[in-house]
């Protein structure tokens, strides 16, 4: 069977999250539905990172199973046509060897978080981005956020469902950066544990706001203690950017 | 009665535009609302442009009167707090003198237009940009853009229902610039014609796409003649982002 490699990009806010439940729209859920109207058949959906309830995507990545061949645009068009008015759409569709996985072939999830540091409420950002009223330090922000790189024992910034085997994971990038009124933060490793990047985003918020330094950073992390974690930054500012293989 | 500058932001897609109607939800009726919740007043909230359904603002600008002084601060902050759900936020406001006029004072409106250059629908852009699917030259359309500078009868860019008493109006900037797959249009003027600019993005789509030259655009200019005009441009992707005084 053919398998194709789909790069996606959505809106999370109206999902309850990637993963298929049965009651409740979910992004998997709006592909396989798809798929069900684009070639008549039931596929498994195999995506790279399994994004909660209103977290967006700009470049997820999942894998499929067809019976038969098509050619690529026609199955990124398709997809297309058939996920409307889903605010999901395919942005590219290419076949790839049986032996690629979007998710265990990965080798590198990249995620961005949005803050918008104002006071007013968001307009044309609301489910876009975290609003933080009170004036963030993005550069203190920035070089605390130097001492989560490495290979940790990330349990504070670990949800308690997290079904990951270890909490042991290796953080590549955690750059923050800011324009005009705006924080970014580009984060990047071979995988997350379960709502790492909101609870260190969240931590970082801290550091931003002057309340933790960057050495009390270091110390909940090296506390491996979930209650040492900062506040959890809301699913709203966070994107799924880019998973490399 | 004391006179405030309001900057105001908001996504202009559930509004039937700025300007206040009877039967439909418009800004300036969830203003006035706002203000009536806040103070008790029933305001004229006069805007610096009257924006068409589905075009947004990030920096709108209106003047009000009230019959009380007020903090400035506690005028921002009200009025956020009223206009909730609404997606109309107030950046700022400070009090103006008398002889401040939102619309009659201004001396530049600038408008960014966004187009994203890509085949795949918008899923996070949705209501917020053009999404053309054919390649566009943006240098293409930038060079012809610089024809449309100056003062000219702007006739062709011009809706029917236009209620300018003239067509003559000057153009100070019309800038296209691409970014990745987002081409991005800012232009600026003491003031425009009804769908001036949409009708000028419109055109220049047509330069982008190879149809027509610089040299076609400056004819359908110098013919003032609205059947000479590329298609409109939807109003989506078009942002009203600032006004100079």
């Amino acid at each position: 069977m053919p398998r194709y490699k789909l790069t996606i990009e959505y809106d999370g806010t109206p999902y309850a999250g990637w993963q298929i439940q049965a009651d409740q729209e979910t992004v998997q859920g709006a592909l396989a539905q798809a798929f069900r109207r684009f070639c008549g058949e039931d596929v498994h959906v195999a995506g790279a990172g399994r994004t909660d309830a209103g977290v967006h995507a700009t470049g997820q990545v999942a894998h499929v199973d067809l019976s038969r061949h098509w050619r690529s645009d026609t199955v990124r068009d398709a997809m297309t046509a058939q996920l409307r008015p889903h605010p999901i759409a395919v942005l590219s569709a290419e076949e790839v060897p049986d032996s690629f996985d979007a998710r265990f072939s990965a080798t590198k999830r990249h995620y961005l978080y949005r803050i918008v540091n104002r006071r007013p409420d968001l307009a044309l950002d609301r489910d876009r981005a975290w609003r933080i009223p009170q004036k963030l330090d993005a550069h203190a922000m920035h070089e605390a956020a130097q001492r989560l790189l490495g290979k940790h024992d990330f349990s504070t910034f670990r949800a308690a469902e997290c079904q990951a085997a270890s909490p042991l994971k290796t953080l590549d990038q955690l750059d923050v950066s800011r324009s005009g009124n705006e924080i970014r933060v580009v984060t990047s490793a071979r995988s997350f544990l379960h709502h790492q990047v909101r609870s260190m985003v969240g931590s970082l918020m801290r550091v931003g706001e002057g309340r933790w330094s960057a050495d009390d950073l270091e110390a909940a992390l090296k506390a491996a203690d979930r209650t040492r974690c900062g506040p959890m930054a809301p699913a709203a500012g966070l994107y799924l950017a880019a998973v490399s293989y």
